[in-house]
């Protein structure tokens, strides 16, 4: 039948990137494009334990749950966060489909069609999405290696009245850039001070390369509940990248009125996410050092990050250059000014890998000489041939620029 | 801070009656309200194995998976839809977080501000308030005893050009009401004529008390199915009735375009819902006896309802009237004219029973002397005292009338 789709489903446009990047999957295309953790380091006996567990309970297990999670798992996450400087309790939090569900109902309670919200660029692709899908009013603000620049969000905030800034300051998502300390606390200052909302995005914060962990700058989260009551930072986080994305469970906390209303619009969007696998979390945290699992996948990731680093480097590109990040699963990678990484994707899949071009992490004035390569998935014996692929494809990209330029 | 939250946040209010039941949590309270399936009836062991089979495969199990839903359950589904008149395939199918997220991204995806969508009345509180939530402009179509008024429907049609047709056409949430099978062939003739979506929430038409299961009418959607293609049917359903609400398992059909759209929503919602409840579930179906498990559990439901029903009747009560529902969970008890059940449910809460006001199941003109009375979850030994609490309840509030009067 002839279905007139609502304007929030014409604002979800297909991707030509995802359609591409599909076709990867299943093949012997070696993937430097989803954000995927390292299947070999997730925990399957300790998950598999903790199933086991809390299906060993009585039936009442199986019934439905509270909206906003299962309490003993809040309260444990809770506490793991006043232990990372963010002093919050189980009642300033719900649980949610994994951190991608808290940006969506955070969005959906707070903005209406042209309201301004502020982004960082490049950033989070699946958050510009559903910006777009509620209409937002995007606006990029200039940043430099420290994080986005006090001044110009200042000018922007007097200027638009935006209702959110959405970040990422923790090893960005594509950038792998985190955001200095000072630049934080300017940052959250500014923020205080106008009333604006902070989304801080943090998936990947726990995933560090560094040995000594104070040179990490603190969350927002920390800084802005630092000020006492009448927080301006909402913050997500997910066990998807330190435990396994399965179980699908992430977090927001938030001023408590915020949670409320969140929790209001999840009861309409699902009731409440799988208590099975929040109750599992609950039981793997009891049993299982997940402070030993992060150090133990950081290191991993650590190597593999300098593995890819060093392939690289080796191929010496003219004009390529990148920053090893400090954490995460990205390496965001800068080539020669001329060569636009959406019309190279389509070659690297034929020569056998794949990468998520820069421009996608744009809202607007897209950079298209970047890409962003992922480092935790991809057994490491597979990195070297991914990276000649790499050449080969951009070898055949030179080709046939000489060719339309003759 | 001070938060501006959007439009769709200000139409989700909140409910008194929701306050009223959250006081019936862990006390000594017996409750009739909630929508809840009986606890004892959960196959926790069968589930307990499939979650083990599950998890003793490889650890790609706890990998991101797609957001249409695990390919195999999806099968599996299709399969049984296609056995009780509803030929489908998985393509024509996503996984959601419970029935509950296919009506929430339904109706994201089709509606905007003020667009008609035409219900039911009573009909499922959630339902109506997504439809809130995205501002829609609800209207009611009468009925009878068959189910609504073609003729009523058709008007309306002409009158508002509406969108959507929600309706729970079995074992109707909060009535218990079915459409007779004319009746509906009549509803998808018209809706088909007229090009507009029904979306057909069927959460308990598996919950069955009559013996002979020709007698009960084919779904909307099998109808639809049968004049071939261009489907005007989108179906939900949901395994929170048939095995447990834990697992958050539900899923909807309709047009591929449609189904493909909602797919974007649920990308941007969530990425997907927990893989491995889906993995479970469909390990579930392949080592559990799932129809002779509905058998047993409908069965046991029947004489809970006939339990409820003949202490209802024993009491006599004047004015008091109600129709035994052929299946699902609920009985819809409509008392004398002048009693208001909103006002009741405080006193029946004093003298230790619950149950939900039927004002909350109309988007307008709600009928005041009726109320929801769920007969699955309570254990059959306390339901005669939950009949005679409420009939404390009544006595008290007769007396509280007259005194008003007096």
């Amino acid at each position: 039948m002839d279905i007139k789709y609502s304007t929030a489903a014409n604002h979800l446009g297909s991707s030509a990137v995802r359609e591409i990047l599909k076709v990867t999957q299943g093949n012997d295309i070696i993937s430097l494009a989803g954000g995927l953790p390292g299947e070999d380091l997730f925990p399957l006996e300790a998950v598999r334990n903790a199933y086991n567990r809390v299906l060993s309970s009585d039936t009442s297990t199986l019934q439905y749950g509270l909206t906003e999670g299962f309490t003993p798992l809040r309260d444990k996450i809770a506490e793991r966060l006043t232990r990372q400087g963010i002093p919050v309790t189980a009642s300033e939090m719900i649980l949610t489909t994994g951190s991608q569900q808290a940006i969506d109902l955070l969005c959906k309670m707070l903005l209406d069609p042209g309201d301004a919200v502020l982004v960082e660029a490049p950033t989070y692709l699946a958050a510009l999405q559903v910006l777009g899908s509620y209409r937002a009013d995007i606006h990029t603000i200039n940043n430099d290696e420290q994080g986005i620049l006090p001044d110009h969000l200042e000018d922007q905030i007097q200027k638009l009245r935006p209702k959110l800034l959405y970040a990422v300051p923790t090893f960005n998502n594509p950038s792998g850039a985190t955001w200095s300390k000072e630049r934080r606390e300017k940052i959250v200052e500014i923020c205080r001070r106008y009333n604006v909302l902070i989304l801080e995005d943090n998936p990947y914060g726990e995933i560090t390369f560094e040995e000594n962990k104070d040179l990490y700058p603190p969350s927002l989260a920390s800084i802005d509940r630092s000020y006492g009551g009448d927080y301006c930072v909402a913050y997500t986080g997910t066990f998807s990248k330190i435990v396994a994305p399965a179980l699908r469970t992430g977090w927001i906390i938030g001023d408590s009125n915020l949670i409320k209303t969140i929790a209001k619009a999840k009861q309409a969007a699902d009731l409440h996410s799988s208590t099975i696998d929040q109750r599992a979390l609950d039981e793997l945290l009891l049993h299982f050092d997940i402070e030993q699992h992060i150090r133990v996948i950081s290191r991993e990731y650590y190597s593999r990050m300098k593995l890819l680093s060093a392939e690289l480097k080796s191929q010496n590109w003219e004009g390529a250059h990148f920053l090893e990040p400090r954490g995460g699963m990205f390496l965001w990678l800068t080539l020669s000014q001329e060569i636009n990484t959406k019309e190279l994707l389509p070659l690297a899949v034929e020569h056998g890998v794949a990468f998520v071009p820069g421009e996608v992490f744009y809202s607007s004035q897209p950079h298209k000489n970047k890409m962003r390569l992922n480092f935790t998935h991809t057994p490491p014996e597979r990195v070297p041939v991914a990276v000649q692929r790499l050449e080969k494809a951009l070898v055949q990209w030179r080709e046939s620029q000489s060719i339309v330029q003759s």
